[in-house]
């Protein structure tokens, strides 16, 4: 079978003459260890800071610079095959949000009469996006055609691709965090509605719509546990050893003891 | 329509009795603002050294408080109406893990000849799992069914639970790179012939299979990069400002900036 691209990649997606195999210099290689204290709590500010922002936006501008470095975060993410099926399309026009956010409203009115009595009212009350509030926003996509006919790692689970973008989305939010921007991952909509909005080819998949601004402030827990639509759950009950169902024994002092360190245990 | 569990998932996805609407109190808000530098650089350092690692774990065993925190990095990803969808099956068992590697070995012999010519010679040379040498693995998964049969959020789009378990995986491979722990994701075998042999139900998706050891090397760039199988792609080239196919523009410079400063731009 043959490995071309399917449809035209960027270039530089796949050399044309690849040796045989290539040994990897000892020179590509650098000592890994463990990071200093402080750079492990840098790295975890991060990850117990960031959160799904709807509300706390602010219209300050998002410099070129502070945008450049968070789309290159996400450009830093693991890919299968090196595939790098991502792209990214910065929306900063008013009239452009206007449209994607009637696709948000009309799709939330739909959502909201699935659920019943009291959750239906909480769900009503709930603001689930800030498509017009924050400055910009970026929708996402997977180019499943991206890398070729044969994509190295795909071959037995074509949808991997697709948990490479969300990676992407992941650093992107968290190195956002620590520029002082939020981000608010918002899928209420039609993805099939939006591509003509944004021009996007029919063979592309729409990952996400992210609402990008400055905050000032942000919640300590996940919003919608703050407003009591879910609650966290405890980790040990989603950790299993050995195999599926086996509970998780010997880890379990350890997995309370590390939500307690990063302040995740309660009462 | 009802939004109770379809299946029982595990208690505590769902308060019993939401309030109708709840207001956020003011005590459950921090301040948010940007990272100082030294901070922002130890994020860096992690988004940057993460490597997709096969051949350089050692064998010594990843003390369970360490592994503890990564997986709790795992948990403390965005999941679609905080459903959080993930498991994780640790595996330890050497004889366990003995099967998965057969289960790979059978794919990879299959994916080879999917390439044609040097490209299947320089496939074949890539070692592309380190399922044994390393000592432990971790089986993550995404239970389609948690959070009810109505989550927030899923309504337009039903494969975002799949994306935060995406997330997650990310959350966990940037804990470990602080830990001094190199992860591997492994996606060549068929999830559905690994679910026997960990005992994971039908209902469950099988996301990735991570070969997570202590590392004392990294490569400093992708290994499919140093091995030439594929390039990074221009970030600037993935970009669009405002629609589909329009060039970054304005943005370009400062996305080649970014690059640069990150180390990531060449010659």
């Amino acid at each position: 079978m043959m490995d071309e691209p399917a449809r035209p990649g960027p270039p530089g997606a796949s050399p044309d003459a690849p040796p045989e195999t290539c040994p990897a210099p000892a020179s590509l290689r650098v000592p890994a260890g463990p990071f200093p204290q402080e750079d492990r709590d840098a790295l975890w500010r991060a990850i117990l800071g960031r959160r799904d922002v709807r509300n706390e936006f602010t219209t300050r501008p998002v410099p070129d610079d502070v945008l450049a470095r968070i789309l290159t975060a996400a450009h830093c993410a693991p890919s299968v095959g090196l595939s790098q099926p991502w792209n990214f399309v910065v929306v900063r026009d008013e009239a452009k949000r206007r449209e994607i956010h009637e696709l948000f409203s009309r799709a939330n009115a739909e959502a909201a009469n699935m659920f019943d009595g009291p959750r239906q009212a909480l769900y009503r009350s709930l603001k689930l996006e800030g498509i017009l509030t924050a400055p910009l926003g970026v929708c996402v996509t997977c180019d499943r055609t991206r890398g070729g006919r044969v994509v190295l790692g795909r071959t037995h689970q074509p949808d991997v691709d697709l948990y490479s973008v969300a990676c992407a989305i992941q650093n992107l939010w968290l190195a956002a965090r620590a520029e002082g921007l939020g981000v608010g991952w918002v899928s209420i909509f039609d993805t099939e509605e939006l591509k003509p909005l944004l021009g996007v080819p029919e063979h592309i998949v729409v990952m996400a719509w992210l609402c990008v601004g400055y905050v000032d402030e942000l919640f300590t827990s996940p919003e919608l546990e703050a407003r009591r639509w879910a609650r966290r759950l405890p980790l040990e009950d989603l950790v299993f050893d050995g195999a599926w169902g086996a509970p998780a024994g010997d880890l379990a002092p350890a997995l309370r003891a590390a939500a307690q360190d990063q302040g995740l245990a309660k009462g």
